[in-house]
This record gives C-alpha cells, structure tokens and sequence, in this order.
C-alpha cells in the first residue's frame, strides 16, 4: 500500500523537480529583501528546470565554490542510528555552509546531487530531506538553483554544492598566518564526536529511550551542526582573520592543514581548548573529553588565526558563540605541539580520515 | 602485494588531492594562452586545497553552474561491462559539458565530487578516472578546482559540476521557441542506447572478443559520448538559437521538455531523424533504429530551434558535425507528433527515468 501523499507515488523525477523548483521560486522572489555587507551581489537569473542555472555576475566580487559528498553507511546512517531524512539534509547543507564561512565568505546558492534507492523515492524520504535543506537555506538567505537526482542501488548519497560570494581578493585562506598570530576557535569541541559515540553504543545497547538531555543534546551536535557564518563573515569584512578553516577532520588535523599551508607551526594549550560542556554533563570520562576535543571532528567549528595587535578587535561572541585563544603560531613549520601540565608534546594529526594507509 | 604507483598505497586522501592539485595548477599555468568568444572571462583565483575555491568575476558575464550525478549499477557498469574507469571520467565530464554546451555557454571550471570503495582506493582507480577527466577538460579548456572524495561501501559514485560562462542575458534557455521556429539536431541518435544493448547483450553471452568493428563504435558511442560545446557556443554567439536542450533522456522526452517549457508543440518528421549509421551497419534491426533514436538516450546531441528567417544562416557543419532539420514547433502546446509514411502519430516521451511510477 502506498500512500498518496509520499514521493514517488505517481510521479516521475521531472514532477518532484518541478515541485522543488515551484518551492524555490518563491525563495527567488523574496532576494531583494535581505541586508548585506555586499553592496551589490549576483543575481539569479534562472534556477532550476533548465540544463544549468544561470547567476548574473557583479565586478568587484570573487565567487567562492565547494562540494562535500555525503555517503550512506559512511558519513550518516539512516537505519542503525535512526538519524532523519530531515536531519541528513540539514548536515548536508551545513557541511557546505561551513566551508564558505571558512572561506570568510557570504553563501549564496546551493545545488543538492542526491542520488536514493527506489524504496527511498517511494517514501517521504526525498521532502523530508528537501525540508531540512530548505530551513537550513532559508536562514542564511541561500537559494536551491540546481542539482541532479538519482537513482542508487541500495544507499542514499547526497552532493551538496554552495557558491558563496566575497569582496573581491578578500577571502580568507588558509595559508596566511604568520608566526606569533594568536589561534581561537569559535563554539566548543568534541560534542559531535561524543553524539556519534552515544548513538554507536546505542545502536548496540538499545538504550534509546533512556538517554539523557545531555546525551540527546549531544547527539544533536552531530547530526545537526550549526555553521558559523557570521563568524565567518564578521571576521572577514573586519579583516582579522590571517587565516580560516573549518573543523571537519579535526581540530589536530585541521591545524596542521592550516600549518601547513601557512608554513608555520603551531602551540596549543590543551587547558584552552574550549571542551563542549555537555560531554562532562553526559557522564563521558574527564580524560575521553580532550582526545575527542582535539580529535574528534565534524564540529564545523571555525579554526583561525589573527595578528596580536588586531587581537584586541576580536567580539567576544558573535551571535551567541563566542571565540577562545587556544595558543600562537610559531615558526617551527609543520609542528603543532599540545602543552599540558607544563609539558609539551607533538599534536599529531590524528583525525577523521576515509581511507586506511595500507 | 600491492603496487607502488597505486593511488591508495600508504598515502590518504590528502596525498591524493595534493597530487591533483598540482596537476591542476600546471594548468592554471596555461589559462591565458586560448583564444575566447568572451572579452574578459572571469579568472581562478584559488583552486584546489583550501576549503572552497575563488573565482574573480567579471561584470558582463553570466554564470552558468550545473552538477550530474552518476551511479555504479545504474549509470554505468565497471565489472559486467568491463567499462574503464577512464571512460567513466570522461563520461561524468561530458554529461555536464553537455549541459553548459545546451545553455550556449562556454565551459571553464570544473569540481568532481567522487565517492569510491576502499578496494578501489587500493587499486589504480582514481588515477585512471581523473586521467579521462583531465582529457577532455584540457580539450574544452576546462580548469578542475575541486571536489571531494569520499569513501562509499560498495559503489563507485561521482557527481560532476560545471560552471562555464556566457554574455549577459545571452544563455539559451529551453523557452524560447515559437511556432513556426525549425527545429534541429546535431550529429546523430541512437547510437548510444545501441552501444548499451551491445554491452548488455555481450555481459550474457560473452562475446566481447567476436565484436564487430561498427558495435565497438556503437558501445563507444555509449561509454565516450562527445559534448556538442562548439555547437553550443556557436548557436549562442550568432544568436541563432531560440531554444535548446542536449539529449540525455532521449529525442522524445527531450523534445517534450523543450515544449513544455516553450508552451509550445512539435512536428517531427521521421525520415528526417538522423539515426546513427552504425546502427545499421552493426545489423541491428531496422525496425529497432527509429526507437533507439527516439527514446535511446545519451546522445548528447543538442536539440535547439531557430527562427525561419534565421535558418539559411545556419552552417552545415561546426568541428565536422553536421546539423539535421528534423521538423518544426508548432502552436499545438504540449503536443509533439512524428510523421511517417505520411501518418501523423503522437510521440510519447518514451526516454530514459531513473524511477518507475508505481
């Protein structure tokens, strides 16, 4: 039996797009109303329902453009872990936001690749992931101008793109700290890799139901991270970041990513790292909080770097999230160390990785 | 024993993008050596290894972004079909080439989001695929920027964005026909969907070795389909294009798009419809050609329709591929037909859906 209301009951790919695209329209007409530090940015000039889209482009901007693919069974899980068609489209978009804000830049489009099995098109599944885009979308003011549906086999996989844009030669790359600039990180670290821990051990221990806030909270932290594009945005248009990245893999890995581009090395101290509170809350160990702080991952967090003199510029929060220094580069290229306790050791990168060095 | 020189031997995804992107970068190197429709196109700013890519835009320009998803198992077969993964970059490339190519724009960046197992990782794989990337993206003067990688279970998946560049209000949409307006397609059809039954017959009977001459075409016509991008970008240029679209569903349902967002009809004629030659001489029915053109799909040949007056200043031929007049628009909305042996008969979009409604 299948019900009428569901996706693809009666209905071609070229009837949801058609739908998508009716819902994205009204978003199109709602452009002009916003605020911005750009004073005059791209306009759309079509979106969805022809061979591509096509974006009027204003001299004086840079466009800035990511992908992030997103795999069934490797980056979320719909069954075990019962995470939402809702939530996986709301971390799909975020993954992207993320990396435009580390970029320093304003998001502005999106295009979702997302590739179901007909078991998926035949349920809610595809609107409700569409529903977690769309609110995600909706608050940073981007517009859904494209993608590709698919069929798959047997997994869901989902493309998200974003172009974003910037003032012209201002974005904010990895490869500009120096030695001596201070390193912040916004928010807190550790609670996504602490929300992914819980529902591993729930998926075995069948404890679903007598979780605690925290623990739920936490969860929370992975399946729906919050990118920080106002930080982002701010600290751009402000000039005070040297240099941006996102955490994904990381804090560890992302640091040496930005250390090396940048050809310095760095010094954290570990008694800095802002630890999500919640991990405490939520009974984990008080020394399981900093290995998943430094290396835990998918916080989409942002990590930069800025000059000591211009440290004194810096808001304590932005939004409601505020910033922590957690240590200085130095010139030591390609070393990051951790001091604890008064001593000092490497900070190995030891974050999320896809693939196994054989 | 695993090979020194394969992609996955004792390096990560890391090693892996740093390699491309210095691949990429020699190309960066040559990008203002081409000749180009476009004054002042816009100009990489960053490529590969930051969070997102920069690109300088231009005024005078109109962006044009599209993403094409493909699916191991539903859009191309690497065990059964034995199909190389350099013949699977190529096609991921041209599928989106083909899209810029169907707006009248011209291609420049390009990101590959690509997702692949562990054994694949392991193996030669994704050296081979980005080399049929990077061939046909030199060929169009196309600079890769980036992507992600990722790993998947079971399949490989890869999601191909394109983002060219066109005057300002001069991309060719898909609504611009009227009634009267002639319409077009280039090259021939049906020669891919041929090329599909070949492989899918030979997978079963294991005759890959006892192939003729014309069915190896006809399968290359399927796994190396070549974007119609001087076509595209000629038509745009001399303004002689009212409406297009590329055929990736199939003539049928690619024309009934074309119309639906025309609000318009079409009279097709069948003797006209340029079925491939090789059709023919690979002995495959006559009475199975006229249906592979229709409804085959793959082709990437672009449909596109030109005002009577405008027709005479046509040209035969743009790179050696010629250009059929296969019929006319007519005011008949939504209906398109297809004469034979003087008999007018509706034709039905019968091309390729990636779901069955149910």
């Amino acid at each position: 039996m299948r019900d009428e209301k569901k996706t693809g009951s009666g209905s071609s790919e070229f009837d949801f797009i058609a739908r998508i695209r009716r819902q994205a329209q009204k978003r199109i007409s709602n452009l002009d109303s916003f605020s911005s530090l750009i004073p005059h940015p791209s306009s759309l000039i079509l979106g969805i329902g022809d061979d591509a889209a096509v974006i009027r482009q204003r001299s004086g901007l840079d466009s800035v453009i990511t992908a992030d693919l997103l795999v069934e069974g490797i980056d979320f899980d719909l069954d075990t872990f019962k995470t939402s068609p809702r939530d996986i489209g709301h971390k799909a978009l975020a993954v992207s936001l993320s990396d435009i804000a580390a970029m320093g830049a304003r998001p502005r489009w999106a295009l979702l690749s997302i590739g179901v099995p007909q078991t998926r098109w035949d349920s809610s599944f595809l609107e409700e992931f569409y529903k977690g885009v769309r609110a995600l979308a909706c608050l940073h003011d981007v517009t859904i101008i494209g993608g590709d549906i698919s069929r798959t086999p047997e997994r869901v996989v989902v493309d998200s793109i974003v172009l974003g844009e910037v003032l012209r030669g201002r974005a904010v790359l990895r490869s500009g700290a120096r030695p001596g600039d201070r390193i912040y990180v916004t928010g807190s670290v550790g609670g996504a890799a602490a929300g992914l821990n819980i529902l591993q051990q729930g998926s075995h221990q069948q404890t679903t139901r007598r979780r605690t806030r925290a623990q739920r909270q936490l969860i929370q932290r992975q399946t729906r991270p919050t990118p920080r594009v106002e930080w982002g945005r701010m600290l751009c248009e402000k000039k005070l970041a040297t240099a941006m990245i996102d955490l994904s893999d990381g804090l560890s890995s992302d640091l040496a990513h930005l250390c090396r581009e940048s050809g310095v090395g760095a010094r954290v101290e570990a008694g800095r790292v802002p630890v999500d509170s919640l991990i405490e809350r939520a009974g984990i160990n008080e020394s399981d909080a900093l290995p998943l702080a430094l290396n835990g991952g998918e916080d989409f967090e942002l990590l930069f770097t800025v000059r000591p003199r211009a440290a004194a510029k810096l808001p304590d929060k932005v939004g409601g999230v505020p910033v922590t220094h957690i240590g200085d580069v130095t010139g030591d290229e390609g070393k990051a160390c951790l001091v604890e306790g008064g001593r000092a050791r490497i900070l190995k990168p030891s974050g999320f990785q896809h693939f196994k060095r054989s």
